[in-house]
């Protein structure tokens, strides 16, 4: 394939390499093959040049956590106790959905990422093979999973085949885009014994599992009263963190959990926008990084949230815990530029080198406009960054070194398609129709 | 002066007064005549028509709390403890500004502004006729203040001064864009008998105050061991309180300062952002409203926040308080609404009706664009503005129904100009040099 020369203003390559001059990145088959300073000192002859003076090239950004088709339920209730959200808004509404519709709201949702400089993101609900066209259309990266509860018999054998028969279609389609997790829903919906049944699953398929945990004080204290220990430590107890998890949430924990979740390698979606629109709380990310445990950011579906912009949960990784714990140097740019990009991609067990922009890492890249505002002045490219550009400012957008954004306009969707159908589904799904 | 017609996608007349279907807004000489649903009944001879059936028209939203040239200290410090911030970063740059800095840093602020739906934004800070020169310039509505400070003979004679002279001669300038409050910093920067010589002033002047009040807990504390008593009360004993009064912050207060705050019709600059970067902590907000206090949102400078986006706020405003309250009812997307547009123009004593679009209101109208990702679906319009609109789909701001910005193109200023002089500025600041 075509080696592509990206020349770019200025360049992240990760956290701690950022070259605030000029310089490139070039690739070939969807991986960074160099990156430098100043300009490309090699030949060019076949190569394709893109140049971006007036844009900084950063990673693109991974969202850890979300459920992509709940797009179509953006707004349905908000301001509501969460009982009350979910008996009489959202429940009602996604047992109207249908394939089509999370088909089109997964487009949906990959339209609004890629606008807002995601690359890669994790989705779980159902009707996933819909989903996962969606995801192979759009051309980003997806990681999967069908989410599974196990309340009686018929959902826990459904979700366990499912999720086989999504694996095995979908694991590694897309030129390797999209990956194939397995998705319990909770403790809360998922007994230990079908847990434990997942955690087979997953050895079986070699599948890491994506799980929500620990999100609500609720559900740590029913937790304690059915089962005399907390999600986390039941997740463990069932072998589920004996394998590769991801895990949602995680607002309430001990330090039991903590020491547990390092032990375990568990690696932790924090969903900061999400867990103070739904009230479930502040996630103790600090502690969690303080331990070393891995922390990446997500958006959460766009009915908590309400939009699936990561420079907004990014930013607000940075600043809500200073304000929360009254320390200013609580989560730093760094840390919270990492958590979007390298972090994610671990959250995610991506490829080697994802969420940089290092030699082998894959072409994922995010361009940001200079002539933004946002960027005057830049005594410290990075924090203009975390502190102060948007989705507004994201101009061009590359996965797998293939342009999904170019020049504000999406190249692989329909959106006037996609804004027609979601019209349609609207007048469906509207509470009272 | 000719009528201007506007006819838009859909309106929001205030947070009660939504309109999701098309309508229209009509205005002349920088006043709302008339405004309603479906197409204008009236003869259109003679009428300038603006068409934006793609757009959702609401009142531009109003900044309660800022220091507008501080955009040229954006990103010179982040993640650092409060007094190295200070003593390090911000007091040394300062100690380098001149006029002409904070003429190109106020544009640049007002640009950044515009662009994100702002009508109308208050400032405190130095070399205000420069200041105002700028603001007179963008076309925005200014809620101006000399900041003043009375630690020295000769800084309370000049901030008197100052104030005075910028009183009369920009107060109603600019067709009444401009007002001119005073500003005195804060009670730890200004002795008791200085804030009552500055409510003199107030009185004699008829001018409003704005000022820092409560900020951290470390003043609340300071001011408890020198004076005997908080901030709030402190300033009631000077007599401050008995003037018009907006303070920002007020994040640390007792019930007592709540109950005076009611009394005296004391206005709230509310930070979120800002108060958790600096890690302030987070603002009784809740408590405030309850009491019937009236809260608007401000941004803060751009050093502490950083950048002037309203909507970031808002949301902000929206999500911060249901996470920290654990209430998913707290601070709903009607309130947060009502404090950036209505009750904003109330904290800055502004005209009849600003803050919404009805009849005998300022046409300070911002459009955003309903094609966005953002707006699809739309159960609730306030709900999708409030929780996932943002500053990237505004497309179009009038001030006094003139238009400052149209399809995302400023139109009073010269952004290239503004560039090349803030860049030239950043050599100069820039910590070091």
């Amino acid at each position: 394939m075509t080696q592509v020369l990206l020349e770019a203003g200025s360049l992240v390559l990760s956290a701690d390499a950022v070259i605030p001059e000029p310089g490139y990145v070039l690739w070939q088959d969807g991986v960074i093959l160099a990156t430098g300073r100043g300009v490309y000192p090699g030949p060019r002859d076949g190569m394709e040049v893109v140049s971006r003076p007036r844009a900084v090239a950063i990673p693109g950004l991974v969202n850890t956590h979300g459920h992509a088709a709940m797009t179509l339920l953006r707004g349905i209730g908000d301001d509501l106790p969460l009982q009350a959200w979910l008996t009489e808004r959202i429940y009602p509404a996604e047992a109207k959905l249908t394939g089509e519709a999370v088909y089109w709201g997964t487009l949906l949702a990959c339209w609004e990422m890629i606008q807002s400089g995601t690359t890669c993101f994790t989705d779980m609900y159902f009707f996933m093979h819909d989903a996962a066209r969606a995801v192979e259309e759009s051309g980003l990266r997806g990681v999967l999973s069908w989410g599974m509860v196990g309340l009686d018999e018929q959902s826990r054998a459904s979700g366990l085949g499912n999720s086989r028969a999504f694996f095995e279609r979908w694991n590694g389609a897309a030129d390797g885009r999209i990956r194939v997790t397995l998705g319990p829903h909770a403790p809360y919906t998922c007994p230990p014994d079908y847990l434990a049944q997942v955690a087979d699953l997953s050895a079986a398929l070699g599948a890491p599992v994506q799980i929500h945990l620990s999100e609500t004080r609720r559900e740590v204290e029913e937790c304690l009263e059915q089962h005399g220990t907390t999600p986390i430590q039941l997740a463990e107890r069932c072998g589920l963190l004996q394998r590769p998890v991801l895990a949602a949430h995680c607002v309430h924990l001990t330090e039991e959990d903590v020491a547990l979740m390092r032990t375990r390698d568990v690696r932790v979606a924090h969903n900061p926008q999400s867990n103070l629109k739904l009230a479930s709380g502040v996630a103790p990310v600090v502690k969690l990084l303080e331990a070393g445990i891995t922390v990446g950011i997500g958006t959460d579906g766009a009915a908590s949230n309400n939009n699936l912009d990561l420079f907004e949960e990014l930013r607000l990784a940075a600043t809500l815990h200073k304000g929360v714990l009254q320390d200013a140097t609580a989560v730093t740019a760094t840390e919270a530029f990492t958590m979007a990009t390298a972090s994610g991609a671990r959250c995610v067990f991506g490829e080697n080198g994802q969420g940089t922009l290092h030699p082998g890492a894959p072409a994922d890249i995010v361009l940001l406009n200079l002539d933004s505002p946002h960027f005057l002045p830049t005594y410290d490219l990075l924090s203009n960054i975390v502190y102060a550009a948007g989705a507004g400012d994201v101009t061009d957008v590359f996965v797998a070194g293939r342009a999904l954004l170019r020049n504000r306009e999406p190249v692989t969707l329909d959106v006037e398609r996609i804004r027609h159908e979601v019209r349609r589904l609207e007048a469906r799904l509207r509470p009272g129709s």
